[in-house]
């Protein structure tokens, strides 16, 4: 299993697909499957859904879902390499590992000897904002994937079982000045400079912690991007600064506006919350989950966005399990670890057998 | 002539030219001066110089010289419009209204009438980087434009005489982190929070008075650009902001590194000159400066970057003498005064006429 593991990473990883070019990967992949019998694909736009052609209707329903795309490649980029066990590449561990583990479910594991009855998605635009994420064409076109008794999405874990998760909110933040010629500033008021306090304020701020069901989050606020100035010899009047504020699970957008209001009391800046999607509640009491926990898996919460929110809102008992690690998600020069897939893959095989 | 240089400037601003776009004014103007007889045109890329065809050897050489491009436009646009004595338009001031008074010059005045042979250029790109200003090319295709006597730059000066000025530089800092999750800011380094302080320490500075020849320019540090992070889920690992700096007359780009190696000594950033304009002397003995300061005009120091320092070079006397507000270069809703039109074309003639 561990050469078809690489091999399906290697697969995924050749194919870069960041967010909104997906559609190549998404067509190998619907190419692929269609030559493993068996199976009835579906697809929406770069989503692809897959289920047995012939269910049984008295079995538990497991859906697995991995979103296709990656954040973009790093300056120089990313190449694909494999050294000794670690395996290079842009969504190696967020969360190509995932998918490869996916895949092979799909086309290696033996269904017939489960009690589950199995279902899968393969979706794009999750790194994207919130209403452009693949899942709400899928739950549009293919609304029986809802009907699951558990989604496990296969987001970067390392291998434990990860509940609930944190909201993630973009906030646009606009310092505003006026313009002037930069060789008399006096003339002007500097939005660039205006920001520095705001900006060295974020930069001491300490990571909140805050503990759900005796699990700890981390809230934190991050200036992820900054755009400014119109000309090199113009006092800039304005700075775009886009702020990535994570809440922990029962927060809502209040909250998030809350947080912005204090934060910039005193400055003269505006924000707006552009992009939001809630936080996942934290709920073990899934009887399929209990007996997934029961297996001997590590419980911890989610220090990330995952699609475990979209699911929990419309009703569906969903957690993160994956092959990924979460540390290396979005770095430079991500990796993920092969014996991490081996693991993923044989705790799932072992949780879905009769 | 109240209605004439109204006519000039109007026929300037409605033909819009942010640098770089300096083709169609520069097409307008050759065919409308072709119409004036008695003027040679020698045209460089989208630089213009007049002389007179039957030019007389005995008298003195005086050139005039006007810059075609503007800064851009501020966002929403910024309608060309005259109330009362009022015009709006980008580059009212910077420099179309200098523009205005030389077309009239060339067109109006009884140069018969005058100790001076007269010459003018208008030119491309003032507003860019240093290499890329049309004057280079003039000086090469028409290098008789440096034999003049005096080079009067009719940038803006509200009607006074502007001598020396500060040099500019173009200092590209780049403040580096690591990139990571994020909902996990901890594992990488934020570089957009870590330019905070450099920024705040940048707003609290104050102006540097330097005193030259009894006259005192301004130095001056502006950040005017700022351009960082990748994704708006990704821990910024760059920050990219442009400084703008004015040093006074007398300091090099050897003054200007120390200023930034002491400014960003215990952070970790880099920086690169990327242009760099000198300073331009102050030189107050050339003898038809003397005649020209001796007919009462304000003289005080130029504090904003112009081709006087690109001239003094060359081994040129030059000087600013312009009818726009220099208070008004390059601002949101740049103005010019019709009066100073007036009131600079006036002084002009009768310091030219016999």
């Amino acid at each position: 299993m561990r050469e078809r593991l690489l091999d399906n990473l290697l697969w995924f990883l050749v194919r870069p697909s960041v967010t909104g070019e997906e559609r190549r990967l998404c067509d190998d992949l619907q190419e692929r499957v269609a030559k493993t019998p068996g199976w009835e694909a579906e697809r929406v736009s770069n989503n692809l859904t897959f289920r047995r052609a012939a269910p049984d209707p008295s079995r538990e329903k497991i859906l697995f879902a991995g979103h296709l795309d990656t954040v973009p490649e790093p300056e120089g980029g990313l190449p694909v390499r494999v050294e000794v066990a670690r395996i290079y590449g842009r969504g190696a561990s967020d969360m190509k590992a995932g998918d490869a583990v996916m895949l092979a479910l799909l086309e290696s594991f033996s269904w017939d000897e489960s009690w589950a009855e199995p279902s899968f998605v393969f979706y794009e635009r999750e790194e994207g904002p919130y209403a452009e994420n693949g899942l709400e064409a899928v739950f549009v076109e293919s609304p029986w994937v809802l009907d699951a008794d558990l989604a496990l999405i296969l987001e970067p874990t390392a291998g434990a079982l990860e509940v609930g998760c944190v909201g993630t909110a973009q906030i646009e933040v606009t310092f505003r000045g006026r313009p002037a010629h930069s060789a008399r500033p006096w003339q002007g008021e500097n939005a660039l400079t205006a920001a520095g306090a705001f900006l060295a304020e974020l930069h001491e701020r300490q990571v909140e912690e805050v503990v759900v069901e005796g699990l700890t989050f981390y809230e934190v606020l991050v200036p992820t991007m900054a755009r400014g100035g119109r000309a090199k010899n113009v006092v800039p009047d304005t700075l775009w600064i886009n702020v990535n504020y994570r809440f922990a699970p029962g927060k809502d957008i209040e909250d998030v506006r809350r947080v912005f209001e204090e934060l910039l009391a005193g400055h003269d800046a505006e924000y707006e919350v552009v992009d939001y999607a809630p936080s996942g509640p934290v709920k073990l009491d899934n009887p399929l989950l209990q007996r997934l926990i029961e297996s001997g898996l590590e419980v911890r919460p989610k220090q990330a966005w995952t699609d475990v929110a979209r699911f929990a809102e419309r009703g569906v008992a969903a957690a993160n399990f994956g092959a990924g690690l979460p540390s290396q998600a979005h770095q430079e020069a991500e990796f993920a670890e092969l014996a991490l897939l081996e693991v993923c893959y044989e705790n799932l095989a072992s949780f879905l057998r009769r």
